[in-house]
């Protein structure tokens, strides 16, 4: 191995952490909390961004761009918005740095005061909100769909690399619609795309549901999710989509004339995915090897390591290289050739192993001599020699077949990670051997907070596409009727 | 006219801001110095993003993303660029909120003061250099070319929209070499990449040259500029690239073992643009009907206005149009067809036309019996009546000519406004008149300091590729030696 990797089964948090590093995707940096993403985990999450961005326009949202900072006063004008937000923020209270005049170093200038303080964006719903103000006025004016792709900062006490960290990178939209009808559809139509891009692109299996009224959005009446299962048996949540009622059009002041000229509050969603994403890529595919990428992430999608004693053999395996690279590049496929010399082919394959790179090609001069290759499938660690004639095609189908291997693998291992449970003695075992619990719940945030407070189990989800849950039962903790199963898991 | 905008005649600069509102590219938000970025704006700024991402990408430079907050030390670190820097910015001194005991309000926890300040980032040499120190230690780790798309805080007390703001958006490239050399061919190429970008894409001209000492960026041992002439003949500096020496290598320790195993500082750039540019395009090529666009960087290159009557002949020509639009898409070519049936046409026109659409098609019944089409080019605003056959082809060739023809305009303009001056006495009475002077200076600080005190002129560069800066004279306000003309210019 080029560098190694904990293996899952010894320390399931440390190789996790070994992946980010060591595949160079990320690392602390200086300022607490706050990561640096390195241009290999960059490259993945700027093809999230394309797809996702294009899969938004296609929606009719436009991109736009509201300030970093937000005035403390607007936190409080949503009352449960202000509780959910305010407490863990970055504060600027000054404009200016001056010399200490007692030091050597830099302090605040006590001169530069600002009036009000100003709290670094934890979301945008209340800056954008004001906006919206002087944008709407007539139905004419709405829908109103905006995204931004923006930093935002969360002051997290404990942090880990994607998962949680006090700055991180998303998209927040921001929508604003003439009815109630119309603001929920759009909410769910956004929980749609992020569970088609989590399944198509990211080839993870998803739950769409609702959040039950403790786990949403601080100002949403209904919010939505995604949830994933990592491969310790946990759930992540990978994006969510919330229908805001009028809330912040109320505490914004925003109501439009409709058609026959009467004023009403306008009716508004948020939706948003985060640098999270890049977390549940590493959870969800990556083995005691590194990272698995699937196709349609992976920045590299074929890498070509020549095996060679002498530089004329170098040479020879390299043009030959250079040729079926540009075949496959025709196809929209991205290659790299790796002819550093300085570094032996084994080390090689295990670090682009570790970088999670889906399809390795290796020829040596017997290769050439025989017009053979070997093919080799990150996913499954297979490898097979092959004819050099039409093997840009059969990479094309094996990338195609890889994307789908890597989705029915991890979707197999949910499947039988997902469980029905009816009793609470049960439920108490089961839940600490990890995955999701289809459990009834009767629907009290009482209960739900009794099981998250003798379990650490939350409620995940009420599902609404994956798993039925139109069946009638008795709460697994109350005995009290329940209209349906809900998901419960440990969560990150 | 849709919306009345000033006229350039009457005030320049408040026909500047009338452009920027009343054609939907920003406004100001609740926090001062902070805009939006409406999503007209947003899209063209999207497209300067994609083409540059790409060039940078061409050079063999990688997207990463560093942190927003740099502790106040790591400014203190290199003793000119903590001058430039950290005078005005943005300082975060706590990580909570909490309600005022004594009030209704949120007020910063005094129990969470922050050991050390963070400054919002007003450039990030500093954090960057203080990460390059973990993954630079040989050669073979060098050149490192890393580039991030960031938003990034400078507390200017007299802000513009898109021209100088409190909060903007900006990449900036960092790159270490094993070299001066390599360094300094590193920042000139990136010059030029901004040249090529302002010239064949911007339709803007722009001498590229050196920045004196006195305007050089805080903490580079050269600047690099692209200096662009706006329609009032001031200057605007539209791209930086600077050549930093060894000074953050200095400052971070950032040392590398050479190919004889020697420790040697790394060589370092920095190169920027941001959302600056769309106050150049704007101030280029705007007119006083409203923006006029180039058409490589128009969200809509072409709209189409259906003329009618009743609800049958609009939807007979929006047919019409709708099979136009798809060959014009199908050639790549950005269309809307601007159906709403509110508005008149003639309002239409007038919101497209301040907006910069380059290409406007109208048709009408009579059109449609005739086989005809009006085609109305913004630059010129001149139409014509023209056959729907070939129209998809006769457009591609407009909007060229129009991207050309917006170029000519600037560049015959800037040309007319760059005058050669040779005394004192009539650089005083010229440098009122706008426009960029070509004079003889003494390379002196002193006197570029005088200068500016009496003229409120600077100078914009010594110009490396448009103008011959190699005849030897005497300095206009010295009287002292020069071996070459300099631009001198008032600027934004």
């Amino acid at each position: 191995m080029a560098k190694d990797v904990t293996s899952r089964e010894e320390n399931y948090s440390q190789w996790y952490n070994d992946l980010v590093v060591k595949a160079d995707l990320a690392e602390q940096s200086a300022v607490r909390g706050c990561m640096v993403i390195k241009p290999y985990g960059y490259a993945i999450w700027e093809k999230m961004q394309r797809i996702l961005d294009a899969k938004f326009k296609e929606t009719g949202a436009q991109n736009a761009y509201f300030p970093l900072f937000i005035p403390k006063s607007f936190l409080s004008k949503e009352a449960e918005h202000v509780e959910g937000f305010a407490k863990e923020c970055a504060v600027v209270t000054h404009h200016r740095l001056k010399k200490d005049p007692h030091g050597k170093g830099l302090i605040a200038d006590p001169d530069a005061r600002l009036e009000e303080e100003l709290v670094v964006r934890p979301t945008s719903e209340t800056i954008i909100w004001n906006t919206y103000k002087n944008w709407i006025s007539s139905w004419r004016d709405l829908p109103l769909m905006c995204n931004q792709w923006a930093n935002v900062v969360r002051w997290e006490m404990r942090t880990r690399l994607f998962l949680r960290t006090a700055e991180f990178l998303w998209q927040e939209g921001h929508t604003a619609h003439a009815t109630s009808q119309e603001a929920q559809q759009e909410a769910r139509r956004m929980v749609e795309v992020y569970a088609d891009f989590a399944r198509n692109y990211m080839a993870m299996p998803v739950i769409v549901g609702h959040k039950s009224p403790n786990e949403r959005f601080a100002g949403a009446l209904d919010t939505l999710t995604i949830e994933a299962m990592m491969q310790d048996g946990k759930a992540l949540q990978a994006g969510t989509s919330h229908f805001l009622g009028q809330n912040f059009a109320k505490a914004f002041d925003v109501q439009f004339a409709n058609k026959e000229g009467k004023l009403e509050y306008v009716w508004a969603t948020s939706w948003g995915v985060s640098t999270r994403l890049m977390g549940a890529l590493i959870m969800s595919h990556g083995d005691d090897n590194g990272l698995v990428l699937p196709p349609a992430l992976a920045p590299i999608q074929v890498v070509m390591v020549p095996i060679y004693k002498s530089q004329e053999e170098l040479a020879a395996v390299v043009e030959k290289m250079n040729v079926i690279a540009e075949e496959l590049k025709a196809k929209g496929i991205s290659v790299k050739i790796d002819d550093r010399d300085t570094l032996r082919p084994g080390f090689k394959f295990a670090e682009w192993e570790l970088k999670g790179v889906p399809v390795r090609v290796a020829m040596g001069p017997r290769d050439l001599a025989a017009g053979t290759a070997e093919l080799a499938r990150r996913d499954t660690l297979t490898k097979e020699s092959v004819p050099v004639d039409g093997l840009p095609g059969k990479i094309a189908a094996l990338l195609d077949d890889i994307q789908k291997n890597i989705y029915d693998k991890a979707l197999a291992y949910r499947n039988a990670n997902v469980r029905k449970v009816d009793s609470w003695e049960e439920f108490k075992t089961e839940i600490q051997k990890g995955g999701f619990l289809l459990c009834h719940w009767d629907g009290t945030v009482e209960t739900e907070e009794k099981i998250k407070e003798e379990t650490k189990a939350t409620i995940r989800c009420i599902p609404i596409d994956t798993y039925d849950n139109e069946e009638e039962g008795k709460c697994i903790y109350s005995g009290k009727p329940s209209k349906g199963r809900v998901v419960f898991a440990i969560s990150y």
